[in-house]
C-alpha cells in the first residue's frame, strides 16, 4: 500500500541484498523503521518482541525465516538436524496465531522434496514468496467479498456515510497487502463509498491507534481512534452501522480468536443488532479446533505491557510507567468470541456464516476433519 | 482512609487558614500533591480538570465551592446575585454526575434561610460539611450493605479467594472514605475475607490503574491491573466472582451512566452468569430521569485525553502521543447500563434489584416523581 507515495509491504526480501526486511511495527506511527533479519533469533525476535504482528504477517515473517534458517544452517554447515531445530524453534514463537506453524509447514514440505543445501534454501525463498503472494491475493478477494456488505449499508443508509468499527489492527501492515479487516473499508472507499472507521486504540500495545490510525490516514480515509471502552456507547446511539475484525485463529465450527476486547465489542454489537463480521484468510482457519474456549491456547503476555504506555514525547520514544510501582498486572492477549455473536466471515471465497456447515460450504476439503 | 499510615480524605478544611484543600489526583500514584481551592476559578479548574473525580467527592467539592463562593462574593461585596451566580458556575462544571448539582442546591438552601453574609457563609460551611460527613457514612453502610454479598460468595467458595472486578475508581479517593464500589471490598478484607480484585484500568484517564490500585494497594489488598479489554475473557474462564462497579447517575429505574466500558462488563457478566452490582449513595439517583439513554446526557471531554497518555518517566510526570499527530479521537466520558444488565444497587439503606419498584421499597420518600 502507500507510504507517502510510495508503495510498500510490511515484509519483503530485498533482492540486491537477498535480506529479508520488515517494517519494525513498534516504532509506528512514530518513526519508520525498517529491520534486517539475517539471523534465525533475529526472526524470532521480530515475531515475539512484535515487529511484525497479525496472523498472516506473523505467517509470512515465519515463512521467510525457514529461508533465513536454511541460508544460516544448510548454506554453512549443511546440519539439516540443526536446520529443522531452528525452524520448530521460530514455529513456537508465539502461540496463539495458527498461521505460523501452517506457514512454517507449508515451507518445509517444499523444501523436503528437494535435496542439497542449495536447492533447498532456493526453494525455500520460492515458497515464502508464494506464501507472501496469496496472503496478498487473499486479501484483495477479502475486499471484494467485504466490500459488497459495506455497499448494502451505504444504499440503505442513501449513501449517508457508513461507520464501521475495528479493533486491533487487521489492516495491511497486518497482512502484507489491503489487509483483512481493513480490506473491504479500503475496497469501498476506493469505489467511492463515503465510510468512516471508530478505531479502538486497543490497548495494551495500542494496534488501532498507532497502526490503524496511522495506515487509514495515509490512505486518505476519515477514522476517528477511541478507547477500546467507548464502542458499546458509540452502538448503543446508533452510530456504528457494522463491526469488522480480524482473527488469529478460527475454529471450524466458527469461534473466533481475537486480540483481547473483541469479545466485548461482539457482545454489544449483538445487544445492538449491529451487524459484525470477521475478515480472516483461509489459513488462519484451526481445522482442527472446534471448540474455541477449550481448544485455543491464549497467550499471557509481559504485564508491563500493560503497565507502561510507549508514545512520542517531542521527537523521542518514550515508556511512561502508569500503575504504582508496585501494583501487579495480567496480561491476556486474546479472547474468544463464540461463532454465536458473529454474523458472518469474510473469506477469500466470499462471505459464510459462522457454522461449520457454512464453513465448510466455501472450503469443501476440509470436510473430513484430519486427526 | 490511611495513606503511609496517616489519615487522609480527598477533600478537607484547613481548619487553621480556613481553606478548602484536595488531593490533585491527576498527580497519583506518581505524586501526592495537595491543592488548595480558594477562588471559584479554582473550584472550577479542580471540578473540570479532575484534581477530584467520582459522584460523591464532586458533590462535596460543589458544596465547598458554594462556601468559597460565598467567601469571596458575600465576604468581599456583600453581591448576592454575583453569589449566585457564581454557585450555579460552578453547578455547570461537569455535566453527568447529579451530585454536583444536588450538593450545591443543598447548601443554597441552607443559605436561603439565614439574611446577612457572615450568616450564610457561616451556614454554607456547615452544610458542606454536613454532606461531606453524610457521604463518609453512606459509604460505610454500603460496605456494611455489600459485606453480605461479598461473604455469601466466600461461603459458597469455601473461604478460597473472592475475585471481584471493578472498573474505574469509584474508592476512597472519589467518596471522602470507603469509597461506593470498594466499600464492600475493604469490609470484606477487614473481616478477614479473602478477596482478590481485577482492576480495569479505565482509558482513558487510567482511574484504574492510577487510583484504585493505589487505593488497595496502600490498603494492602491483593489486587491485578488488567486493560480495559480484558474483563470478558476472565469472565468466560471463572476468573470473576463478582463485579461491583460506582455510578454518576443512576435513573429511578435502575439505569446506570457510569465511566465509560461500564456497559461492555455488564454485558460480558450477564453472558458468563457473574453478579453485577452498582454501589452508590442515594444522592446518586436522579429521581427524575426514567430512561437512562434519552435522561443522562453524556459527557464529550477533549480528545487529547485519548490521543496522550499521562505517566510517570524516572520521576517525572510526562505525557505520550499515542497516535499519529494528525488522527482525529472522541471520548465519551460515561456510557448507560441498562437496568435489565444489573443484579443489585448496593444503597446505604441496603441491597435492592434495579427496578423503580425496588428502588422505591428503599427509598418511599420519593414516591412521587417531581416535575
Amino acid at each position: 500500500m502507500k507510504v507517502d507515495g510510495k508503495q510498500m509491504r510490511p515484509i519483503w526480501l530485498d533482492e540486491t541484498s537477498q535480506t529479508v526486511k520488515v517494517i519494525d511495527q513498534r516504532q509506528l506511527p512514530h518513526k519508520l523503521v525498517i529491520a534486517e533479519l539475517t539471523t534465525v533469533d533475529k526472526v524470532i525476535t521480530a515475531i515475539q518482541a512484535m515487529f511484525v504482528r497479525g496472523a498472516p504477517l506473523i505467517g509470512a515473517t515465519g515463512a521467510y525465516g525457514v529461508y533465513v534458517a536454511a541460508l544460516n544452517t544448510l548454506g554453512d554447515t549443511g546440519d539439516e538436524a540443526l536446520f529443522l531445530t531452528e525452524c520448530y524453534r521460530i514455529k513456537s514463537a508465539r502461540p496463539t496465531a495458527v498461521n505460523l506453524a501452517w506457514a512454517i509447514d507449508k515451507v518445509l514440505a517444499d523444501v523436503s522434496t528437494k535435496e542439497g543445501a542449495t536447492e533447498k534454501t532456493a526453494v525455500a525463498k520460492t515458497a515464502a514468496a508464494n506464501i507472501t503472494e496469496q496472503e496478498a491475493r487473499n486479501c484483495r478477494q477479502i475486499g471484494e467479498a467485504g466490500l459488497e456488505l459495506v455497499k448494502t449499508i451505504s444504499e440503505a443508509k442513501k449513501g449517508n456515510t457508513v461507520h464501521i468499527l475495528t479493533h486491533c489492527n487487521a489492516g495491511w501492515l497486518a497482512c502484507v497487502e489491503y489487509g483483512t479487516a481493513t480490506a473491504p473499508i479500503y475496497a469501498a472507499f476506493d469505489k467511492g463509498i463515503d465510510v468512516h472507521v471508530w478505531v479502538d486504540e486497543t490497548r495494551p500495545l495500542n494496534q488501532g491507534a498507532r497502526l490503524t490510525a496511522w495506515e487509514l490516514g495515509k490512505h486518505g480515509i476519515k477514522h476517528t481512534i477511541v478507547t477500546d471502552n467507548a464502542g458499546g456507547h458509540l452502538m448503543q446511539h446508533g452510530m456504528v452501522d457494522m463491526v469488522i475484525v480480524g482473527t488469529d485463529r478460527t475454529t471450524r465450527t466458527g469461534d473466533v480468536a481475537n486480540k483481547i476486547g473483541t469479545y466485548l465489542k461482539a457482545l454489544a454489537a449483538r445487544d445492538n443488532d449491529i451487524p459484525f463480521y470477521v475478515a480472516l484468510p483461509s489459513s488462519t482457519f484451526d481445522w482442527q479446533a472446534v471448540d474455541g474456549l477449550k481448544d485455543i491456547p491464549i497467550e499471557e503476555r509481559d504485564p508491563n505491557e500493560v503497565r507502561y504506555v510507549q508514545g512520542d514525547d517531542a521527537g523521542s520514544l518514550r515508556k511512561v510507567l502508569i500503575s504504582p510501582p508496585d501494583s501487579s498486572a495480567a496480561n491476556p492477549a486474546f479472547d474468544v468470541t463464540p461463532a454465536k455473536l458473529v454474523t458472518g466471515l469474510i473469506t477469500e471465497r466470499g462471505v459464510c456464516r459462522a457454522d461449520e456447515k457454512d464453513i465448510l460450504r466455501l472450503f469443501p476439503e476440509h470436510q473430513n476433519k484430519m486427526v
